[in-house]
């Protein structure tokens, strides 16, 4: 269920590749997402038709190797998980891809069962034949 | 008011344009959509510098057709018309594009009507005299 | 905080420079967004693999000068806030970037403060120490 955005700058296949596996490891030890449970849109941007454009908040002096996810699912996570969730992508994104964990910045966005169809026009979560809400 | 992303691998203009009309054809026949609501982002990543990474969640073998479809819309639609969506975005991603069902993820997020704008800076759904809340 | 992405038709580098300066600084202005609290991801699509589709919502006619934002933040903005916001960023957007404003369309969407994390692995918002809610 998670669907996982992440935007860098000038990133090939490989390091695309080992942002991904980062972040969806993550998902899979801190909140119990299934391994298969893989959906992520991977974007390198080249700079010129594609930006990414930063600042220092919080302190951190970013640079361009600054990575962005945004990873949308289902509510109800607690506080904890979640703080577990960042610590692990930015362990991971470090061990896999080399990204310094001042650069990696992570945003959630929540929604509900019934907003995830995962295939074939039906809505996994929410069950073909349960009553309305 | 729904915006609509739409991601897909080594897609050309016509298969875009196809999965996007099959799409705004589902909302406006599910959901009630006004035809000129119509606000899409269609993307067709190269596998190189854009990439879709997906499992097997949920049983379906997926391939490199996958597309990806995300809806930011108000709240309030029910379960039961959100299900017709998701059916008839499958049916017609069929149909117009040749997108298997199998193929097809449809993530939804919600938002309200104050947060808004389809031109000259106004927040059209609130109006601007309306008492705040 | 707040993470924007801003879609453009055949912009090059300075148009979504420019388009990224009028979001940042009208959130700067009107919802004191701090200076270097900034997150942009800027696209620019060729209209082949990357296209825009736009319908009359709301009646004004749109071209492909087009530029569709979308911002997440924390929810707690008041309606007259996000009223202020788009005003600004329509004007910015006009006087830093030629965009008309009849094709300015924004979009928010609210999360919380345990959503976030800037850098680090750490979830700036809701501190390292605070009880579970």
């Amino acid at each position: 269920m998670p669907l996982v955005r992440i935007d860098a700058l000038r990133a090939d296949r490989d390091r695309l590749e080992a942002l991904g596996r980062a972040v969806h490891d993550a998902l899979v030890q801190t909140i119990d997402v299934p391994p298969g449970d893989l959906f992520q849109i991977l974007t390198g941007h080249d700079g010129t038709t594609g930006m990414l454009r930063y600042g220092d908040h919080f302190g951190p002096h970013r640079d361009d190797g600054i990575v962005i996810v945004t990873i949308t699912m289902r509510s109800g996570r607690t506080p904890d998980r979640k703080r577990a969730l960042y610590r692990r992508i930015a362990e991971l994104a470090l061990e896999y891809a080399g990204t310094e964990p001042r650069n990696m910045v992570i945003a959630l966005n929540e929604n509900e069962p019934i907003d995830w169809s995962f295939s074939d026009g039906v809505a996994h979560y929410h069950g073909p034949s349960e009553p309305e809400g």
